[in-house]
């Protein structure tokens, strides 16, 4: 159970939340006992979103995309979202070996406009063909003053469960085969996929005013299309890859809490740390907002992916196989750093006061 | 694909966007083709909430509790939403004759509140226990301003998808094999459930005033209380009563709509209508904000459940061993009416008009 502040406010709460939330989930696992749908614990036995039905083991996640909606409702553009739904919770299953493979969706609005819609569940269908994904299920909830948000138009919150499948005799990607010497290949995301945006869009309201998203930013572009661009999706060929019997050890999907969190989550159960000394160089727009915010690295590399959206941890002897087939696979990744036998991950960081950022804590 | 409307607005439009969302969900259906997760479609080609997964057909299905969260608001009372909840979706898969086995969950807040967490979360837990459900995911989403909702605590909106299992071997429940002389047994649901709170509160809001919560109702508890009223969950009763051998065609799991809508929906694939003629007898609050509203019968029980929470169609044969089976388990049940060869739902009202009502129309 996850806590997502698209608002950036008291994280100790979010965090004593999530635990709480999970606690009261926790107790529940024995319900199902031997029964059709049991609960699935990994070797550690921690929860690894597979339930057992018969032979065959399912994975399930939800998450929504927070308040990118807003840039959307600034810019007036919709059918660039479900490319931002479906690769929250496809590439959060990936990320635990689960190949996705359908998607139900909730749209909570304050009123119905029927073009917008249109253009989400026209955005839906593309990204999850581009997933290889069916929508599966869907509910409209017309909710009047209980959904807010920018301008004029339709609002709405938006948020899926995606489904997926567990190969049989497949290992579970739980980290525990992590070891030091492993390589971490970094896949680039351009722009900031869903998490982030609540820093992104204060710094840029008091720069530029109330109407940021139509001002022009550093890559010729305006901000509101440099803050709505739409995620990738890495879910479908991460799967090929991991079918292709590429010995991988484990994945970060990188979303709230950047490189820090997200590799440190996956680090917990070998007790691992990371030195990336490499890491890829961001798109200006991050630079302009450091200094607009007066960020300093070590909240920019926790705040923000600074364009990594996947991390990949493999072997050394794995790492020219898995480069080739995501070059193929068109994807743009290199190899950013390496795994450490101590804990904590060392950045190298690009951002304007450079350096090593050490953090202690591996994951929340 | 569903739209609620939880403010009683625009049918029509609704309808439009419902149509919409689903046609472009049903293009995505064939993505999946022979691979795992491949969605399954009835006889007549629709779609039954089912995917398979090698031999086994998981169902999934998503739904939230809409506005009722504000009269949970209004009394300071969070512990039984949960129970909503569970209820909105373990009860959609039972009434297509799946077992709802796990229940992953998204709350959505403006910001958080630990009590409020706590107390919503133990209640899904309990909720899901009297489910024989695994809460098996769960994400919380800050998002300031885009949530709105009733006083100074925190306000929220939840919603869940569900999975379940649908047994080898076992009919879809499309409603195929509905046939003329069928009974129609209805279990009985104390209170609203999660559907009909917009014109509730609006008659209440302005028959009593803001705070009409507070103000006592006709049965020895608040307008609040009455409203607050959890709802029973049906669905692993009746998967027993579906394992125990009892030939059960149909259920229509009464929800917004009334028991026009959800009965005029199973009976489509059979084109059946259905004669109610001995409607369960309303709680005395219905018949008060009848008259409040100035409510006409057949809006009356196109808006409210009128305490029929879920309907049973089976053959008359079946009907004994259903009726103590549902007795044994503490249900309130009995036969209401039978199905009929002509189309078209007609119901003896016990509202205060009374005399029968007509629906030509079968589901929406």
């Amino acid at each position: 159970m996850e806590v997502t502040s698209h608002l950036g406010q008291d994280l100790d709460l979010g965090n004593r939340c999530s635990r709480l939330a999970f606690n009261w989930a926790k107790r529940s696992f024995p319900v199902r006992g031997e029964l059709e749908g049991q609960v699935v614990l990994t070797e550690s036995g921690s929860f690894a979103n597979l339930l057992q039905f018969g032979n065959v083991r399912i994975g399930i996640t939800s998450d929504g995309i927070g308040t990118k909606i807003e840039v959307a409702e600034r810019c007036g553009r919709y059918d660039t979202l479900g490319f931002d739904l479906v690769a929250m919770v496809a590439d959060d299953l990936i990320a635990n070996g689960i190949e996705p493979t359908g998607i139900s969706n909730i749209l909570d609005v304050d009123r119905l406009c029927e073009t917008t819609v249109d253009a989400l569940m026209g955005g839906l269908y593309g990204a999850a063909l581009a997933a290889r994904m069916a929508v599966t299920g869907g509910e409209i909830a017309e909710l009047g003053g209980r959904i807010g948000g920018y301008g004029d138009g339709m609002h709405f919150n938006w948020c899926a469960t995606a489904v997926g499948y567990f190969p049989e005799g497949r290992e579970s990607l739980t980290g525990l085969q992590i070891a030091a010497g492993d390589v971490v290949l970094a896949l680039r995301s351009p722009g900031l996929r869903s998490n982030g945006f609540s820093l992104a869009r204060q710094i840029l309201a008091r720069r530029l005013g109330d109407s940021w998203h139509a001002v022009a930013g550093p890559e010729g572009k305006t901000w509101g299309e440099i803050l709505l661009t739409p995620s990738l999706i890495y879910a479908p060929h991460l799967y090929d890859l991991l079918k292709s019997g590429v010995d991988v050890h484990g994945f970060a999907h990188v979303t709230g809490g950047g490189i820090p969190d997200n590799l440190g989550r996956i680090l917990r159960a070998s007790g691992c740390g990371a030195t990336i000394g490499d890491t890829l160089p961001p798109e200006d727009f991050f630079l302009v907002l450091q200094e607009w915010g007066g960020i300093p690295d070590r909240l920019l590399y926790h705040s923000w992916n600074m364009n990594h959206g996947m991390l990949v941890i493999l072997p050394e002897a794995a790492l020219n196989g898995a480069s080739r087939f995501l070059a193929d696979a068109g994807f743009d990744s290199r190899a950013i750093g390496r795994i450490t036998s101590s804990p904590g991950i060392v950045i190298a960081s690009r951002g304007r006061e450079g350096g090593e950022i050490r953090y202690e804590r591996s994951g929340k």
